[in-house]
């Protein structure tokens, strides 16, 4: 859909709108989309944000428009529907492996600059055989497990050795190395944050030094999140960053510091609104927001607006909220917005952003990739 | 997609399709619609299964082929899936309220036999008002608390009231009363499941009582679930059961006591189909299910046929196996198989269900109200 005058007579106050439905708030997420421009910009490093939080190229299409050198992809399935939309640089950050999947992501490479990462010779093998059938020359990037215990060749002669593989064949380019470190992001204490992410980075720049001594180009240094992402500006080191959760911010970020105790530099722009389907008792309401509407991995919801009020699952489709003092101010059919504990997971249960500004509907997004697991 | 034969020579086996992907094994579903559609009849009860546990027409159809005369939805905008796709009967087991939505379910009320529960008068007078808009008579189902402390009115003369106000406006038709008791379904001890469920069914007989010691006419008794559903059928009282587990049932049903420690009457259907995509240490293996392609809310996934193996999730897009004898007998691109703990929430993630037969690929279905939420 196309974006609305917000000062058009007919604007729909979101008050109107069906629930349980997930909400942007435009000026927040605008602000969260300059600040990062801004924090990579000034420290000279390149920013790619993760598209696995919003899994829409429209977002994507703004994030780039802000600056942004391209899109990183969780998975082909979203790099697919990345690249039919036009955005034009694509970094997939899982190895993509098998037959079926390979010929797939030459069909990607075909219609966007397409990077992917690989942490197997023999991956890197099927990647060359493929590039060779489909005649073109895939980019490289080795995953080098810089901490996290999860994808990656262990540092050092390992990554290395990948990264001959990659180079040996004229149907790969290897363009550098990725190192994530996805579990310190929301490590709480600053100085334990930052020790994290100087230790990851190490592990990356020693393999890079490795490689670079065996003759071979590193040209890209990828990775770091939204938690790390001042740390990684400030460190330098990494070429470029990888932040995805900075444009809506989980509630969960609410809980890490910030260095010096400065506020949170992003601000919680993504809502799930719900109403209230049934009031049973006067201490409490039932709301429309379960675990198919807002993920629960990451905890309960926080209710906006609410302060007295405690969030609980009741199901798949139901939510409970308590009042500690015994009084619902809530009434049938009363709107409540949450934000959600784990934004990446509630954003993939939904088809549309609704993107509102000053209370009133601006704009819908599509999730196009809503889904593309595969 | 139309069904393939099995026996055709372009057969394609499961160790070829991309994944994660959401497979049903058709023998152990087709046995569990067989069985719930025996033990339902043999008790004289009407079998309406619930339709949010697999959110598809073409289950909804083979379901009312089998005998069911209805299916329940857990949400309208499932219901809207439902009709549309000519599903001929639906009861909405979640109150449906405000004027944008109460409009749409008088479209879906076109569509097909239509009843909605309700638990509030304000929101009988709205029902009310728009069927008399859409010139039509609306069934509507009282709901009762029966324990579960969720939605509901409490049984008893608050019921009764409700039920009043249906009865009195000539635009809608009072069917009878909804007694739904979800948390007892998983209660592991059969006795103490069965305690729950005869008290459950108790506050509903009562609140038929006095519903029909006022005059009124209480045909339907909707309730019950799959945990309970051999329960429900011994005790009689309720005219309609609304099981939704039994097609695929979680792992998590694997810890409960069946009457007389009987064996589980229903069989797991339902796995996610992954690969391995890195193999970082000699014990370990990481595979591309995360949390975005099976939920996380019922505890880790079950690994088919890997008893040494240990799954935890590892992110959004990826799960670790481990081996607690340090050996890890997987190789990059094998395929893992893995019982969801939770199938709702799981199947609420995918687009369609890949139905396998002795190894091959015979059918495809789509989860055509996956996300309907509304």
């Amino acid at each position: 859909m196309s974006a609305a005058s917000a000062a058009a007579p007919a604007a729909m106050p979101v008050a109107e709108l069906d629930t349980p439905v997930l909400l942007v708030d435009a000026a927040s997420f605008e602000r969260n989309i300059a600040r990062m421009s801004d924090l990579t910009s000034a420290a000279g490093i390149a920013c790619r944000p993760h598209g696995k939080a919003h899994k829409s190229p429209v977002v994507a299409r703004m994030q780039i428009d802000a600056g942004a050198v391209g899109i990183c992809c969780a998975k082909l399935g979203e790099a697919e529907v990345m690249a039919a939309a036009g955005v034009p640089d694509l970094l997939i950050t899982t190895g993509v492996i098998g037959r079926s999947k390979i010929a797939r992501l030459m069909e990607v490479a075909r219609q966007a600059k397409t990077a992917v990462v690989a942490d197997d010779a023999g991956n890197v093998a099927d990647l060359a055989a493929a590039a060779q059938t489909a005649g073109l020359r895939l980019d490289v990037v080795v995953e080098v497990d810089v901490g996290q215990g999860r994808c990656g060749a262990p540092p050092g002669e390992a990554a290395a050795g990948v990264a001959a593989a990659v180079a040996r064949s004229p149907w790969l380019r290897l363009r550098g190395l990725q190192g994530y470190h996805g579990s310190i992001q929301m490590t709480g204490g600053f100085a334990e944050r930052e020790a994290g992410a100087r230790q990851a980075l190490d592990r990356l720049l020693d393999t890079a030094r490795l490689i670079r001594a065996q003759g071979r180009e590193v040209e890209l240094l990828t990775g770091g999140g939204t938690g790390t992402s001042a740390i990684d500006a400030a460190l330098g080191g990494l070429t470029e960053l990888q932040p995805g959760s900075y444009v809506f911010m989980d509630s969960n970020y609410d809980a890490i510091e910030w260095q010096g105790g400065a506020a949170q530099p992003f601000e919680r722009s993504l809502t799930v609104l719900g109403s209230v389907i049934s009031r049973p008792a006067p201490d409490r309401a039932i709301v429309d927001v379960g675990m198919k509407a807002a993920s629960s991995d990451g905890g309960a919801l926080a209710p906006v607006d609410l302060p007295a009020a405690r969030f609980r699952f009741a199901g798949d489709e139901h939510g409970e909220l308590s009042f500690a003092d015994g009084t619902c101010p809530l009434a049938l059919g009363d709107k409540v917005a949450f934000y959600p504990s784990h934004c990446d997971t509630t954003v993939n249960l939904h088809d549309r952003f609704v993107v509102v500004r000053e209370g009133v509907v601006e704009d819908v997004w599509e999730i196009a990739a809503r889904g593309r697991s595969q």
